[in-house]
């Protein structure tokens, strides 16, 4: 079966999923988003990601069109209908059709869009290898805990990074401090504890980084919510990147410094290959 | 005739100007938009608007598929087909239709859509009332310069306006100065002089905006492009908010602060009508 879409209420084959010019997405990027991965057929922690999907929604007044429970039977659906095993479920709200203005319409429906296509998690023996990342300069809007459509300063840092040859951008606020990455929440171990950026609004509140503070916690593992500096740099022993497609990744480099894929990373990678295939 | 579009190439009716799901306008906001308005069938100051559209281009890296005589006449035969005497024509080039993926597509054809629609200017006896205007903390991203269409802060912010009753919300950074509008610059007289944000990253180069400075200078009006801060509240005499379609409208509220309209503004609105009407 070819890849599918989800719009406003029915499931069609992907190419004809078309939305009018004047959608608000596509003009003022007036909308939020989420992304699931489903592993043997059943979503991961798809409840945490409907719940921030309503979270972004109440931050920008947006009425999503379903209810909790309607959108996990749609993911499921989806997920059933696309035969994948391991997939990957990308959804968005926007606020709707209507002729361009920028208030809120007045009778506009919200779009719902989604859409299912294969998802393949990277190999463990590539992950042992570590990525390289690079920092690029934090320019972003202060509601960085918004999921919003917004993503053209996202856009751009990865683009430098992928010239760069880098797996991820690591931004950086004000010349101080290390937020999170282009599509990422990042983390490092300094004095054998795991450091990451407080939830705040300036990042996003990762699922993935929920969970890898859950099982850092069962590990025994030290946890400091707190800005990792760049004055710092030379402290931090491990580092890695997570997100929901790219689960942990080690990194082996952040500009010029080279980091060893370390234990502790490791440790927690392996305990979270072991969630997923629960 | 009813209302018109163009899309990749072809003038259709409105209602099918459709764009597939995962056009990168729409998960990404990445692109960038212009609007021109119409006097009597001729478009105003339309080379300006499409140098900026180049520029705007040129930040993000975007490939404009037109040439600048070919936008030209785009606009020019929109126009024409709509019938309109006063129009406004909208236009937005994005990244194209890609399978999602935040680092630049590779071989995506970029998007361009326009579209033209009936303008009434503002009439002169209401502009003379003034308008509410309100200030909105300026939580944009570090790039205002760009035209994009990242535009959720300010459609937040116009939102906020309208539910205060004012028409336009003023961007007021960092708590200590005015930057821009929501879709407008922001200008004041202190002291006789003509106050405004000067050209840098925190504000649009407003086409309108030139238009004003140029018939300032030719009226003998000191121009100051400083930013003018929150605690030059007192000091403002007389204030005024510039647009393609706003033209120029007197500020009779900026927040609790009552403002006449004044002689200097309605000089220039009359000068501004002049070259319009030309």
């Amino acid at each position: 079966m070819g890849r599918i879409a989800f719009l406003n209420g029915k499931f069609l084959p992907w190419e004809e999923a078309l939305i009018h010019a004047e959608d608000r997405a596509n003009n003022f990027g007036d909308g939020i988003y989420e992304v699931v991965v489903a592993y043997h057929g059943k979503p991961f922690y798809a409840d945490r990601h409907i719940d921030r999907l309503f979270y972004s929604a109440s931050q920008i007044e947006l009425e999503i069109p379903y209810s909790r429970e309607e959108i996990m039977d749609i993911i499921t659906t989806a997920i059933e209908k696309s035969g994948l095993e391991n997939a990957m479920v990308y959804f968005q709200v926007s606020r709707g059709f209507s002729e361009r203005e920028h208030a809120f319409p007045e009778n506009a429906e919200p779009t719902f869009y989604l859409t299912v296509k294969p998802f393949q998690p990277m190999p463990m023996e590539e992950r042992r290898r570590g990525v390289k990342t690079i920092t690029y300069p934090d320019i972003r809007w202060s509601r960085c805990d918004i999921k919003s459509l917004n993503l053209l300063p996202n856009v751009m840092a990865r683009e430098y990074a992928k010239r760069k040859g880098a797996l991820e951008a690591i931004f950086v606020k004000d010349g101080v401090k290390f937020t999170e990455g282009s599509s990422s929440n990042f983390f490092a171990f300094i004095n054998g504890k795991l450091w990451t950026h407080p939830l705040t609004n300036e990042i996003l509140a990762g699922i993935t980084r929920s969970i890898v503070l859950e099982i850092a916690k069962e590990l025994g593992i030290g946890i400091v919510e707190k800005p990792i500096l760049t004055t710092m740099m030379d402290k931090i022993e491990e580092a890695f990147i997570t997100s929901t497609t790219k689960e942990i990744i080690p990194v082996s480099a952040l500009d010029e410094k080279r980091l060893n894929v370390g234990e502790k990373t490791i440790a927690l990678m392996e305990e979270y290959v072991k969630l997923r295939e629960k």
